[in-house]
């Protein structure tokens, strides 16, 4: 009888993990959809929702490091200036990979369909949740 | 009297727990290290013993994603053949965070110094304690 309800306790745990991961892979998908939305809509302040609202943000691109929200946001408002240079955008997801309860690390594409030249890359994506919000808080982008 | 007792476990608790953390970061620091130095002398097998030996081992660069280990081997031995298109490695650690027990996010900066033409730019590398050995699993190179 003892072992029944440890069997039982432990597999009512095992799934309870499980439909976190569950919840928290949604969540990040979610995220990185609503981006893509936000992005397509011209809107590069809603698209910055996905990222920690913090100092302490990295952005990793071509032009180096960037440090904090508001320096990535700027970083994107200057070199996306207009709906011409945003485009359309398009993430393909490649990897989600859970690293704790706390972290996730996602590898992705992207790609920029737009007039004046199709642009493209890969992106690692360290996540972590805070005040129970999963956030984007370093990027690298190549 | 408890509350000594109690007071002094949290202590050697966090004692144990600091001293834990310094020597994850000394033990990634010295594989990084390892690598400049094998990368120097014209090793790239050796260099590549910073990484995990297994077929998840992710490499994203200029070429997109590499999987696996072998793969990632032969793409730094068709890229840098010789010592003069290795050059000298020199990395610049700028950030190395904890993410838990098991797994260390780093930045870096890294420059090939050439005669025919330095070279560099940023990584970011997820590390996974593996066996009680610190590896890089995914490596994030632009």
């Amino acid at each position: 009888m003892r072992i029944l309800i440890v069997l039982l306790l432990l597999s009512a745990s095992f799934t309870h993990a499980h439909a976190q991961d569950d919840k928290d892979k949604k969540a990040i998908l979610s995220l990185l959809h609503t981006q893509t939305q936000q992005w397509n809509r011209g809107n590069i302040k809603e698209f910055m929702n996905g990222y920690w609202n913090n100092d302490s943000l990295m952005f990793i691109g071509k032009a180096g490091v960037t440090y904090g929200y508001s320096n990535t946001l700027n970083h994107y408002l200057s070199n996306y200036g207009d709906t011409t240079k945003m485009g359309k955008l398009f993430f393909d997801i490649i990897k989600i990979k859970k690293l704790s309860s706390e972290y996730y690390w996602v590898l992705g594409k992207w790609f920029l369909k737009r007039s004046i030249g199709d642009i493209g890359g890969h992106y690692t994506l360290l996540f972590r949740k805070i005040n129970n919000q999963w956030v984007i808080i370093a990027d690298h982008t190549s």
